[in-house]
């Protein structure tokens, strides 16, 4: 109820903040019976890890998950799963002066405006730095689904106006982590990289879009009427920070269309149920058709920038100019992909296990 | 958990089939002392009902509302709200072609992989009738909002292609109901009718954009990291049939924005903290600013549609060819405009509640 | 959230008060494929139905259960199942008198401090009809849990200070219904009838014991912790109205006890682990063993009782008498029974549904 | 749904095996502006700890709590409070002969008859040790009731066989942590000790019953119908291993009462409407009356014993037999009391910012 809980029967709960002493997840609704290790969990953390190249800012936190519970001898018991990651090159000093001057474009003034006190250090909870419990929660997650043959894959889209060509879900997995900027097309990545920089130069960000296409899921999940599986994705996917829109399929294209374009007519393959396109981006009523979930998340900018912009003091209540120092990313979609396929891989094994593709209790026997 | 309760403080549940007997919701978390009646809900229903015009189904339902619970003396009790209204116009033998014949758009293929069974009848569980029940509910949630200075206007944005101009909250307010494609841009309104009536001749049909504008929302509403106000307003209105995206403030624009463009400048007016423009959309880090929440959402265009169209037998499990006949909107916004109204007026109504900006209790004293 | 929702997966949502216009339930995540017919429900709300003897009130309701929604073709079909039993026989001006006058034992006082306002005809809210919504839905529970071999069996233990013997499971089921008290030990069921009338004559009530058995439970059902099988049963027996006290197994009993007498003793039988004796009433660490669930609640005596008794008129806040006169049983646990069978079933549904022991979506295939 | 997370909008969700590297406890729902410290939880902590005395198990854990989150220059955010324990003392070998004989009256069977798979080491997840969690949330809740003027005072009312006489609050709240067995009548807690030596002696345990009384709960609190205070109180309650029942007020006694014995007259009081008596326990319908919460638990004898008891080899299929070694409380409640407490505080707490009688966002203003 109070918002850092997410999921059904697949549930993570994160806590901590940017500055304070670590940050985790507890996994609750793993069944028993799944093999892991530290090593599944910090491939994933590794992938958002800040500091890695000159689109990501240069923070440099080891970011090593520690399993503290829930594992025994290697497997799942049934019981929760409790991670964290310690937090230990936190510069707080160089946000003092924000403590009072709500930044343009974070959630500064809001947290005030709702708490009445905030840990302003590195933006407190509302830090990227939150979404390292999602990816240790989205680690498990996509483990849990790759043995039902569930496959995910984010992909860079569009970054500063720069449009990738659609590409296959293996060409985008063999090409993705091929470039800091993660577009799976390798020449738009090129010019994304250079516009990066440029930017960067001028003190100034740029968004972008990601894009998400899911491999293997059954026909028949998702739940009717509110529970919508793409209902749940765009909860999922707007709850990561700096994320703006989202659309399924033909998405806002949709908007422009026929009926008789945006419909996916059905046909038999195989034996099998299919359809010949995917404008419906593999969700029907809610549920899926077994088709690819197709689905794309719209990225702002990142709000720190170099640039002097207007804000507030609120202790004089006055107006007053800030320029934000510290280390930010230049844009956020790269380092987003990791975090967009967690949230896609919770809410997918949520659903799995709340339409019982998945027994919930154990996966031994 | 099945996907038919919406909401945690402020919460319904909808029931009911589209040529079942009933369809109907129940309300529960509404506080004690909000005076209301049968009239209130109705004039909601009425904007959503069919038959209204040429946009819409020639289906003509009376949709009575009829309140069975929760009122005492013309007020609430504090205790659950049912209602329902009767299905009296249910033409069952027309939809008898589609039992077998799962129709491109709809989710008569996906309920089928999902239950194994299912009322096909005017697409049972997923036919828009289903949004009666979100309609009712709604209603209460408005009357409560409106209690706390909080109003909600939806219109017609895009129709066909065709896009309305910017207008004010007030101007919308004040002219969307005057045409029957809810487009308070009168000029526009009239294209985006002659467009409907265009491929309604040649049995086609078109899609939209619906906006939401959200004014006197107090600042610090929303809960941060998953249950954040714009996650949740996508969740909801992704909820609604045809919907296939959904953004906030400059939404999709933003991904080709920068930094120094998207963000909103805070400043001081009039001793309070305020933006000089709204890319946010009203929400920063899932909390509200205060100033008007702003969001848009992505209609596709009627699945059902008189032209000839591909799909499979279930029984004999092979190709066929299926013309739908029945009644049926040539196009979805205009009539989503309440339906989405609702969906946004629940969600707030929850917030409000959760974050105790309105007593669970009680409204007397 | 405001409590008129229980459940996880297997979900009732009842409203409706003593004199308002009906009563009701929605029950959400039936899975499909359950045939069912109106008769399945009549048959259980007849049970908890007044009128039908000296130790019940004569408000005479024919109680009958219409169907709305979620079944075709006499079947479920996974959508939620809407219910209602109409309110004929309410005669609400026998309850003026106690409007402003809180009778003792009763809910009036504290509906009235918790929402400031409160529908006093027949309790309004808090009166026994409300439970015509939970055994609707438990109905539905019992015949989903039918198909799975588990049976549940209700029995008045104790009434009025007289005991009955202890009788198995079957005997039980064979004798119960066989004299209005529902006690299968008849020749206690002759004592307990005279001891009620007893006490009708003279203005006064008596409280008692309904035991629960439950035969056919799989062993590891039950989430471990918090939602464990005897916290939820508890939960939900407590949550019916004059419920004071539960007990499981051994239950009070066992803080008299050495762990070397309370300890049930594991033993294969015929290749399965089983206890020889059942102290801890078939939950070992909130989780089945597959024994026999067995479990008790102390029923207090009908608030209602014709004597005069000291209240408070909230009105002029002085002290006054109230004398109830109305219809009211002058026993509880007979009539609840039937009751607490659903509450019961409603759980070990729910429970079966989140363990994956039932398949969420469809019992077909 | 996996059962490890407990309240509504006060929640928590504890994590952590008895041999595992930590335990701890994840809050979430506290609001921002609660001023409090590490020492605030170590002093419950300390209350629960092991190795204190000739009543509980020798292990001795330092139990030194560590707050990660949640909290800035000494005060509560609003954002998640994580706290964890190291283990330390884990003596897994003196475990090793139970990994396939299943303890009777411990829950080794049925974690294995659900999972497949378990910790044994200890008890795993079904330890007492997994109590650290909740009590450490329940000193949130406790220190946030507080400045509200309840107040939760914790008692072994029963032990072996020998009752403490009754007390008032204050008296309780003196005298309880006078003596190792947590009983405030003195002479009692003399001869409670005495038969606790003599049955360690014999490698034998035995039970009791804890009361805990709740001062300065305002009327009006509490949900109708499933979510009442007593419901609530009664599964969180359940929940604590070894409880095997729950009465309130009167309880059990009820059953034996007639209504005009057991009904509590209200009257005027200063003003205030209040009862002569508490047969209710402080409870009507569900709602809170501002009398004292008054109920009790029947707690089991310790499962551990080191006689020599029947049980099977589940590798073998075989009757075997156990004689448990390793270190355990020769009784419970006394331990429990500060657990018990706990959970009373935590559904207190929900309750109050579940109903808005503590605002959810801020205490700040």
């Amino acid at each position: 109820m109070a918002g850092n809980i997410f999921g059904q029967m697949f549930r993570i709960t994160t806590w901590g903040e940017s500055h304070g002493r670590a940050v985790g997840v507890v996994v609750d609704g793993l069944p028993a019976g799944l093999p892991f290790s530290e090593a599944d969990i910090q491939k994933e953390l590794d992938r958002r890890r800040p500091g890695q190249s000159e689109v990501s800012t240069p923070r440099s936190e080891a970011d090593r998950v520690e399993i503290l519970s829930g594992i025994f001898e290697g497997m799942s018991t049934g019981t929760p799963i409790s991670m964290l990651v310690w937090n230990s090159d936190a510069r707080s000093s160089s946000y003092d002066a924000i403590k009072n001057t709500p930044r343009p474009g974070h959630a500064d003034f809001t947290y005030m405006a709702r708490y009445g006190i905030r840990d302003h250090r590195g933006g407190g909870r509302s830090s990227a730095r939150e979404t390292i419990g999602r990816v240790a929660g989205g680690a498990l997650a996509k483990l849990l689904l790759s043995r039902y043959g569930i496959r995910i894959a984010g992909n860079v889209l569009e970054l500063g106006g720069i449009r990738a060509k659609p590409l296959s879900f293996e060409e985008i997995l063999e090409n993705v982590e091929k470039t800091p900027v993660r577009c799976a097309d390798l020449e738009a990545a090129e010019k994304m990289l250079e516009k990066v920089a440029a930017l960067r130069q001028e003190g100034d960000s740029v968004g972008g879009i990601v894009e998400l296409i899911v491999k293997g899921v059954p026909a028949g999940l998702g739940e009717p009427v509110f529970d919508r599986l793409d209902s749940d994705l765009a909860k999922a996917l707007l709850s990561i920070p700096a994320v703006k829109g989202f659309e399924i399929g033909a998405g806002f294209e949709a908007a422009r269309m026929r009926g008789s374009e945006m419909n996916d007519p059905f046909s038999m393959e195989a034996g099998k149920v299919t359809c010949s396109k995917n404008n419906a981006g593999g969700i029907l009523g809610g549920i899926s058709t077994g088709l690819d979930i197709v689905c794309r998340v719209a990225v702002k900018p990142t709000p720190s920038i170099g640039k002097v912009q207007q804000t507030v003091d609120l202790t004089t209540r006055e107006n007053t100019e800030i320029a934000i120092k510290g280390r930010h990313d230049p844009t956020i979609p790269p380092r987003m992909v990791p975090v967009a396929e967690s949230m896609v891989a919770l809410v997918l094994a949520d659903h799995m296990l709340r339409s019982g593709f998945i027994n919930s209790r154990t996966l031994l026997e």
